[in-house]
């Protein structure tokens, strides 16, 4: 079942997180205390779920893809926090509890947001040893969540925010780069392990599921429920961001939401294997309510 | 003479530098010009020439060491533009300019210090397809980058600025990390890259030239003058930092900077070689005016 399956792979990342704060400490104790508080926010583990999914699908051993699903989630945690800045998107509560800023601190928040994402380098250069496939995955997940990458995304989003009525090309690199690279990074990196397999296929899925996984991002905000959510609603109007909704309107969104499912649905068709998982996931992408 | 030798490499600096802002491309136009900024501001291009002086020393090629020598300024210089905004030291020069986000805003100031952090490991990735002493060598950067490592001192740094009377045991670790291991980084890529020669006399070298360094900028901050300095004067006890010279006054830190500089000149005589460069450039350090 789905539902059976996300949660395992959840708690097995569950497990080597848990492993890695235990093992993790820092001075001043302000700053291991807030990269921790943020790590253990709970959320959905998504983009490990993926690293070991596709893992499973191409046959690589879960094992050899802990590093990259910590790693993937270290770098996630850290846009986060510096997303949540006032001088960013200014929001007070992420997951339901009060962000990173409000309990550590601006100062502090910007130092657990650097602090992660060297961090995600450190985890890396452990795995790297092992092979050159190790080094093709890492270098992914850097350039897409470097300045061609999530970066660019952020500060396009930043850019944006309050300028005139949004236009396709602007919005398309927005989710491609904001959230749907380092999505397509998780999804690739057990492809790069095995020198490239279905490596087409995969970028397609990953980088569409991502963008689909941001547009859905964008439905919550207009629709979407705090309580579920875990942060503010309604936000991308009140600061003037740049959305599908504002371009195209909630109910055109939701159609061209559910036009994107059964492309990026039918692109497994190409994949040799058990893609039901794959398929399933994007519904869950889809239908989410947090 | 000193004063050439020091122009060298950092004239070779200054082209590898210039090479990679030429071909350095990313959108919105906004995140590419406020990395630029910061890039081209200038200064000492101090990390750089440490990793081709004690190259020259080791007889390593220079070449091999240029993406370090990159990969190190573009981490200083994230480090920078984070460290003055308002949030942290809130510094509105940096080598006699506006800084990053007195032009570029605050937001755009946090992208382009993410975009830089993310970037060196970009450069490092290149490097690190030749050879293992390669991922060694970048290891131990992104060690002395991160949360025991340089956002380890900023993290205490910030932390207690404003609080107690320094204790010396604290500001130890204020200057070896936010400061020092950086430098010693710089010094031990050349080391790294022959399985570690001379490992333990250079860290004790770096480590303290970079101390020295910190000391020594202390003293600018009560003594300096703004138009050689580039920077603001007299924002550490405006700022309630905590500094040597809140330790031991003026005076006093004057004398420990003085043996500090001939302790670690003195250890430049256990290493074969040319080592009188290395020898100068901590006087160069502890007699600067900027």
């Amino acid at each position: 079942m789905f539902e059976n399956r996300y949660d395992e792979y959840r708690q097995r990342f569950n497990v080597v997180l848990e492993k890695f704060c235990s093992e993790f400490t820092c001075r001043p104790k302000i700053l291991e205390d807030s990269i921790k508080y943020s790590l253990n926010l709970g959320g959905k583990r998504f983009r490990p779920v993926l690293v070991y999914a596709v893992g499973d699908l191409l046959g690589v051993e879960l094992d050899s893809l802990d590093d990259f699903a910590l790693a993937l989630e270290l770098i996630h945690t850290y846009s986060l926090i510096h997303d949540d800045l006032p001088d960013m998107d200014n929001d007070d509560f992420r997951r339901g509890k009060p962000s990173n800023h409000k309990v550590f601190g601006n100062g502090n928040a910007i130092l657990a947001g650097d602090g992660l994402l060297n961090t995600a380098y450190a985890v890396l250069f452990t795995a790297m040893r092992r092979g050159v496939g190790y080094i093709d995955a890492s270098q992914y997940i850097c350039d897409c969540a470097g300045v061609n990458g999530m970066i660019a995304g952020q500060a396009a989003d930043l850019y944006y925010a309050n300028s005139q009525k949004p236009d396709k090309r602007a919005l398309d690199f927005i989710y491609l780069n904001k959230t749907a690279k380092l999505i397509s990074a998780a999804v690739l990196v057990p492809s790069l392990l095995l020198g490239g397999k279905y490596f087409s296929e995969l970028k397609f899925y990953g980088e569409n599921l991502g963008i689909l996984f941001q547009i859905c991002d964008d439905i919550l905000d207009v629709e979407g429920n705090f309580e579920l959510l875990g942060k503010s609603i309604g936000k991308d109007e009140k600061e003037g961001k740049y959305t599908a909704i504002g371009l195209y309107g909630l109910n055109e969104t939701k159609i061209q939401a559910d036009m994107l499912a059964s492309r990026v649905k039918a692109i497994l068709e190409g994949i040799e294997g058990d893609t039901e998982f794959l398929s399933k996931l994007t519904d869950f992408v889809r239908d989410r309510s947090n």
